[in-house]
C-alpha cells in the first residue's frame, strides 16, 4: 500500500521510525547525564505513543492538565507531574488522581498551597515553579522572599512533600541559534540552584530540581546536575524547530497531508485543503515573514516525505483553505487533486487540531479527546 | 444552578438566547429582501443549533467540507452546499452525498470540471466560485475567459447543473467601520453580477447569486439582488466582530470560562488555564496590539457574562497558559480559583478548538468530530 494514494482529506501523518529515534536519542541523553527522563505527554496525546517511550525504560511522565493525567493514569502510568500552575476548581479530580497514582502538582504562590490544604487530602508532590527567564509563569529564581513564603505554606500541609524546584525555560525558543539555547540554558539552570541554595539556607533541603524545554534538553550534553528532564515536542519536533537549528528536518516526525485544491499561478499560489482548523493558526518566522507552515512533496513510492521545497510555505490561512506561496517550477507540479506534505510550524497543535495521526503504514492512533469532550 | 459555580475548566459557554436572537435577525432580513437563506453551519457545527435555525425556516445550508456535509445529512438536511472547491479526492463521498440529497459544490476551473465528470455520476448543482476581491481563491470577477472556460466545462458534463455564481467578500473583515463595510459589499455584488453579464451574454443564462460574508449580510439592508446569503460567524459574533463595530457586544454569544490560576500583579498579568488549544491561535487587532481574547466578569446571579472588561485582554498565549494583561483595579478582584469569561478573537476557532458548549441553563451540545476522528 502506498500511503499517499488512500489519502482523501487532510491527514496527520505520523513517522514512527523517526518518532521512536527522537525518544531513543533522548532517553539515552538522560542515562547518560544521569537524570530521570519525565517526558511531556502533551505533543502526541496518545496511549500508543505513550507505550513507545515505556519501551524505552520511561516510567514518570509530565502532562499539562488533571485531564490528561487522568487519560494516561487509566493506561497503567502510575508517576504523573501535572506541570501547569494547580487548578483548585479541579480540586475533585486532584484528590481522587492522588489517591490513585504518584501525583506531581506545580504551585506559586501560599495562596494555592492553603487552598489545596483546605480542599485536598490524599498525599501529592509539590514542585515550586520557578520563573528563571521565561516570563510567564512562576516565581522569580531571584525574589527570595516569594519563594520562601510558598515553601513554607506548602510544608505546612501535612499531605504535601515539597519535592523540587521546576522551571520552563520556554525562551529558549526565542534564541537565535544552537550556542544561544545552550547560553539560555545554562543560565537558567544556575539560577534554579541560587533559588535552591537560598532555601536550603532557610531549611528546605534535599529540594529537586526539574528542567525540560525540548531546544535545551536536546542540544546540552550535560544537564548541569539537573534531576530530571521534561521535554515534550522533540518527539515529533516541526518547523519551528527545524528553521531554529535545534534539529535536523530529518529529526521531524510528523506532517499534514492535504490536497491541492485550485491553482492561480498568476500570482504564484495554489490553494491547499488544510486551513486553521487542521494546522492551527500558530507561526513561526520564515525569511522575514510568520509562516503557518512548509511544505514538502509526497515520496513516490509510500515512504516518507521529501525534504521542504525551496521558497514554499503557507503564507495565509483562513478555517479550511491554506494558501502556498511557491515558485513556479513547484506549481506546474501541482494540479487539483495533488497532495502536498506540510510541516507546519508548531506540531503540538496540530495534532490536538486533527485528534488523529495515520502512520506510513497506514495504522490510525487517536489522540485524547478535546477539552469538552 | 448557578452555572459559573458548575465550571472546572477552561468549557465554552453559550448563550442561547442571544445566538437565537442573532439567526432570528438575519432570517428576518433575508426573508425582506426575498433572498434565500443558506447559513454556514461550519461556525457551530451542531445538529441542536442547526435545529435552531430550522424553527426560523431554514431548509437549506452551507457547509465547508463533504464530511461536515455527511454529518448534517444525518440530521434531515437535504439540501446542501459545500462552500469550498471541490476535494478531487473525495469523489467517493460526493457520490454518495449526491445520490442521498440536493448537493452544491463549488468549482473554479475546467480541470475540476472534468475530474468531476470522470469520477462521479450523480447529479449535482455545481457554483462557480468568484473572486470578487478577497483574493483568496475563485476566479478572478474581471477574467472572462477564465469563467467562459469553466462554465462551458461544466456545462459539458451532463450530470452537473450550472446553477449559478459564488462569492465569499472576505475583505469585509479588514473593512474600516461600518460604511467601508458596506461600500465593499455593494461592490462585491455589483463585480458578480458584471460575471454573470458576460456569461449571459455567452447563453449561459438564469445563473443564480450567491454571496454571505457574516459582516456584509449582518450591515447592509437589501442585498441587491443577490438569489441567497451564507453568513455563518453571525450566529456567535465574537471579539472581532465586535472590535470592528458590525455587531454590538450583547450580540456575541460565547465566551471562554477560564480559571485563574496564578497572578503576577507586579506586571499586571494574571495567569488562565486557557491556552491554545482552547482559544485557538487566532487573533484580533486591539490597541495596536494582537490579542487572542478580551476579558469579562462572569454575572454573579448565573446570567450572561458583563461586558469586556477595560484595558484587559490576553496578550499572550502558550498550549494551555493564557497571559492576561489587566490594569491594578482588575486583578485586584481575582485570586486563584477566579473565573473569566473570554470573548475569543474567533469564535469559529474556538468552538473547533473545544468541540463542546454548556448552555448559560447547564445544557451540554456537542459538536462534529474533529477532522482526523
Amino acid at each position: 500500500m502506498n500511503i499517499y494514494e488512500t489519502i482523501e482529506r487532510p491527514t496527520l501523518l505520523l513517522d514512527e521510525e523517526t518518532a521512536r529515534h527522537n525518544i531513543q536519542n533522548m532517553a539515552a541523553k538522560a542515562r547518560a547525564a544521569k537524570a530521570r527522563f519525565r517526558p511531556h505527554f502533551k505533543t502526541h496525546q496518545s496511549r500508543e505513543i505513550g507505550r513507545w517511550f515505556r519501551e524505552e525504560g520511561v516510567q514518570s511522565i509530565t502532562v499539562s492538565s488533571a485531564g490528561m493525567a487522568e487519560w494516561f493514569a487509566e493506561d497503567g502510568w502510575n508517576d504523573i507531574l501535572i506541570a501547569f500552575p494547580v487548578n483548585i476548581r479541579e480540586a475533585p479530580r486532584i484528590e481522587a488522581l492522588a489517591g490513585k497514582i504518584h501525583l506531581g502538582l506545580v504551585l506559586e504562590s501560599p495562596e494555592a498551597a492553603r487552598l489545596l490544604a483546605v480542599k485536598t487530602s490524599a498525599a501529592a508532590d509539590i514542585w515550586l515553579k520557578i520563573d528563571t527567564g521565561a516570563g510567564r509563569t512562576g516565581i522569580s529564581w531571584d525574589d527570595t522572599r516569594a519563594a520562601l513564603q510558598a515553601a513554607t505554606a506548602a510544608r505546612a500541609v501535612a499531605h504535601l512533600r515539597l519535592r523540587g524546584l521546576l522551571t520552563h525555560a520556554g525562551h529558549t525558543y526565542q534564541a537565535s541559534g544552537r550556542s544561544d539555547v545552550e547560553r539560555i540554558s545554562v543560565e537558567s539552570i544556575s539560577r534554579l540552584k541560587f533559588t535552591r541554595q537560598m532555601l536550603a539556607g532557610a531549611g528546605f533541603r534535599n529540594l529537586e530540581l526539574s528542567i525540560g524545554d525540548t531546544p535545551g534538553s536536546w542540544i546540552l550534553d550535560d544537564f548541569q546536575g539537573a534531576d530530571e528532564i521534561r521535554p515534550g515536542n522533540f518527539v515529533f519536533f516541526d518547523a519551528k524547530h527545524a528553521l531554529s537549528g535545534t534539529c535536523a528536518w530529518e529529526n521531524v516526525a510528523v506532517a499534514l497531508a492535504c490536497p491541492v485544491v485550485a491553482l492561480h499561478p498568476e500570482r504564484g499560489e495554489a490553494v491547499l485543503y488544510g486551513g486553521g482548523i487542521h494546522l492551527s493558526m500558530d507561526t513561526v518566522s520564515w525569511h522575514d515573514q510568520r509562516v503557518y507552515a512548509l511544505a514538502a512533496l509526497p515520496d513516490p513510492e509510500g515512504r516518507r516525505w521529501g525534504p521542504p521545497l525551496p521558497d514554499t510555505a503557507v503564507v495565509r490561512l483562513s478555517q479550511e483553505h491554506g494558501i502556498l506561496k511557491a515558485p513556479g517550477q513547484v506549481l506546474d507540479q501541482l494540479h487539483p487533486g495533488s497532495l502536498l506534505c506540510l510541516l507546519p510550524a508548531h506540531s503540538c497543535m496540530t495534532v490536538q487540531c486533527m485528534g488523529s495521526y495515520r502512520t506510513l503504514s497506514g495504522r490510525t492512533l487517536k489522540i485524547m479527546p478535546r477539552p469538552g469532550e
